[in-house]
């Protein structure tokens, strides 16, 4: 595929659309106490009081502890002042701070941690100061709405005052949601815009607190969201720029990249590679931008040329595997992906085909259409079942929504065929139900591709409203109405709270109104 | 005294003799083993091995620990590489990193502390590091010879290397000991003078490591010092200024000053208030500069006059009271300061008096003679017993290594009467003996000024040199040969293993070199 030297342009083209990071001063209005109470999501109720007046009239000796709440989820850099209420400050200050989005990241710092990922993403740090008074900006970046303070060791008793956040990101301002939407609606918009602008920093990040990168799959959806409210294409085209100038040595790309210390490749997901299609044709249809379309479309071909292997006789037959090739499609090991991962493929080629049609290139387009109709008839002979009215897929023909959503959006099933299908898992306790909000976004958007806009709105207004009323302000990556502490990595308060891939439900929303 | 506009024009003239810092790399050479071993001092040995070969095979995965040293005690910003060796680096690396100027600062880190001070003065630190590669400089300032790193979180594994401390500091060479000096006397030169280097940043500090601060105490030991070997009259002359510049309502210096985040008052101990007079008497001779004594003469003069409510009758009668007025003199609750405290001052007003005569103000140097001969009139006689030739303090008539040796460095008692109580109390069990390495310095004065230069030296090669023998290259703030693991702080962790008090030694030694 690109040369080395190619890849390098790319990474030119990435920088020279760096966007300006706004800065702006989120201050701590709260202190918070945590109060057990089951009836509360997560187990715990922060109970506000006046901040001011506790920081006004307290002091902190070694030992104490105290928690502050923020207005709002925030991303940027925790600073106050910390000063000495007798002057003398005779050694350093130890602290520790740990910063949550939620609020058993901070209630239970003391825990051990013991979770599957790396513990060093939970917010904590322990920090001296050696000299006060001093205002203390310190020089990592958080997402967070709770600051836990713990004075491991102070001269004396120290005094705090100008808790805040001194929050960074492309753009600053919350959009207002549509007036034409009902309250509950203004509300999910304002939390999935929030979600958006959180994650929007030197690029799309698919979670502010944990993993912080640039995935294809968030991308795309990020960018749907960004089209109906920041427009910022500009952020999109450096992300798509960033992905073609870190390619894998056999030409795939990154499912994620890393843009520090330096842009590389973290690590490669197949079916984000073929999501790059559609996220590079949208781009282009919704920015207006060819340029990137021209410079791109061959890498975008080449990313299905790719996933050729993993074929026979035109049906998906490769499974899963992380260790070697990993086929991400949702949070769920017992998914089976084969007809996931056939649609996609189709999903893919269609897009290729639009891109084809732009840019004029009507060869390609030919071909494009070819590959995504003799996918589409195999996926039909072999994985539909036109009497069940249902996909199903692999060898033990499994039942799941996503095989539905997929060939939905795929356009191997028509609008009614994928109605009957999506209303069939509906109502089939077997079928596998989506696992991750990313799942859920597709299931929306089948829905919507069937013609049922209002039962989409109905799925939403519950799945979003539910993390609403659960006390979110951004969505959350992970998110099991019924299982408030379940957690991919074991550990809750590992769980990014302000994700990518759960911020969509404006684009649904917005969708008509703009 | 002086008014706050004067205090400013002193700190002004601190300020214009700022030193200019020093900065050069000091590799760590060595990977340390602690090994348990009942015969080394405080328990441990530490093994050394290859350290480059060790890095160069050793990736770190989290859970894992090791600690490496370095070729002398030093004093500066940790800074080291930290790479990913699969180059994957997917999350943050948090690092605990303990650094120590003794084994078992690094070896106990986890041990909870305990102590009577601030746990804040251990040198510990938790580091988070976002992006791999990167060459990391910790902000703050050490003083190590031992350096553990405890991967606490670490994205796959990790590799080390350039370990270095960017020592910094006025001074960076040490002086090499006079050529004259037996090889185990170079030895201790050798150890003097890097307690003293180590000591010099922008003021003369007590001790790099805790508690960083200019006292007069230790201004005065490190001056006589400094005399023999940097002639850094410079900096002398700017802590000068500092104490001149931050005095207490009442008029009263400080027996410590802390430089940051602006000069100020630390606290007052009034023995120390008394010494100023000879610090400033020292340097104005020393330095040649009549400048400083003119503007610091009066001050100096003051603080004696503060002291007058301390005697009645020309005998003081003041019991040390850390809350209210606090005498220091030794590190030693038991020591009854009554004779000691009579010396001080009468060595105070004699210093005044040389002052005053080299500043030609001749009716002052008489009034100070006349105080000095009066005080020293009540000492004879009431403290004072011909008889036993020795000096007794305080209502119960306390026989003290430290009564002896004021009342000789004051000149209450001839050389001969001093060389007498001297070797009385050496032989006598019940006296009690010097506790710190501070008192240590006056007592190889008063050997000195008693014409026994011989037992001085004696004394100093087992003192000092028991010290270096032990594995000192700095000099310890606290050294009972006979009880290794005692601290005054309850933790031998958090002793200091570099104290400008203890670092006498190169005074004794190059007096008659030079």
């Amino acid at each position: 595929m690109f040369s080395a030297n190619e890849q390098q342009e790319f990474l030119k083209k990435a920088q020279a659309l760096l966007p300006e990071q706004q800065r702006w001063t989120v201050n701590a209005d709260a202190r918070v106490t945590p109060v057990e109470d089951k009836n509360i999501w997560q187990d715990y109720r922060m109970e506000k009081s006046d901040l001011a007046e506790f920081l006004d009239n307290t002091v902190f000796a070694s030992g104490d502890s105290f928690m502050v709440s923020l207005p709002e989820t925030t991303v940027g850099q925790l600073a106050f002042t910390l000063t000495s209420p007798c002057g003398y400050a005779d050694s350093p200050s130890r602290l520790r701070i740990t910063l949550g989005e939620l609020p058993q990241e901070v209630i239970f710092a003391d825990k051990p941690y013991h979770g599957t990922l790396n513990g060093s993403w939970l917010q904590t740090e322990i920090i001296n100061l050696d000299d006060l008074p001093c205002d203390v900006v310190l020089p990592r970046r958080y997402s967070c709405k709770y600051i836990r303070f713990d004075m491991i060791g102070v001269p004396q008793t120290v005094r705090f005052s100008n808790i805040r956040i001194i929050a960074t990101g492309s753009e600053k301002e919350l959009l207002p949601p549509p007036q034409e939407l009902s309250p509950e609606l203004q509300c999910i918009d304002n939390v999935s815009v929030r979600t958006l602008r959180n994650c929007m920093h030197t690029c799309f990040e698919d979670g502010p607190k944990r993993d912080r990168r640039l995935r294809i799959g968030d991308l795309r959806l990020q960018a749907m969201v960004n089209k109906v409210t920041y427009r910022r294409f500009d952020i999109i085209a450096r992300c798509l720029y960033l992905i073609a100038g870190t390619l894998k040595k056999d030409g795939e790309v990154c499912s994620c990249v890393m843009e520090r210390p330096y842009p590389r490749c973290g690590c490669v997901a197949h079916d984000y590679s073929m999501i790059f299609a559609a996220t590079l044709e949208e781009h282009c249809r919704w920015s207006g931008d060819l340029t990137i379309g021209r410079e791109l479309f061959d890498l975008a071909v080449y990313q299905m040329k790719l996933q050729e292997r993993f074929f026979a006789n035109d049906l998906w037959v490769a499974v899963s595997d992380p260790y070697s090739d990993w086929f991400f499609v949702d949070h769920d090991l017992d998914l089976d992906r084969q007809a996931s991962l056939q649609g996609i493929a189709i999903f893919a080629y269609r897009a290729l085909e639009k891109l084809a049609v732009m840019l004029g290139r009507s060869d390609d387009a030919a071909q494009m259409r070819y590959k995504a109709l003799k996918l589409s008839a195999v996926a039909r002979e072999k994985l539909y079942d036109p009497k069940a009215g249902v996909v199903y897929s692999g060898p033990e023909r499994q039942l799941s929504f996503a095989s539905q959503i997929w060939m939905v959006l795929a356009g191997v099933l028509s609008p009614a065929e994928g109605l009957k299908a999506l209303q069939t898992v509906e109502k089939s306790p077997k079928a596998l139900r989506p696992s991750s909000p990313y799942m859920f976004h597709y299931l929306l958007e089948a829905w919507q591709k069937c013609g049922d806009e209002a039962h989409m709105l109905e799925l939403l207004e519950d799945y979003y409203g539910g993390m609403v009323k659960n006390g979110a302000d951004t969505f959350w990556e992970v998110y099991r109405p019924d299982e408030p502490m379940f957690s991919p990595y074991h550990d809750v308060r590992m769980n990014s709270a302000c994700h990518a891939w759960s911020g969509t439900a404006s684009y649904f929303l917005r969708k008509g109104y703009l």
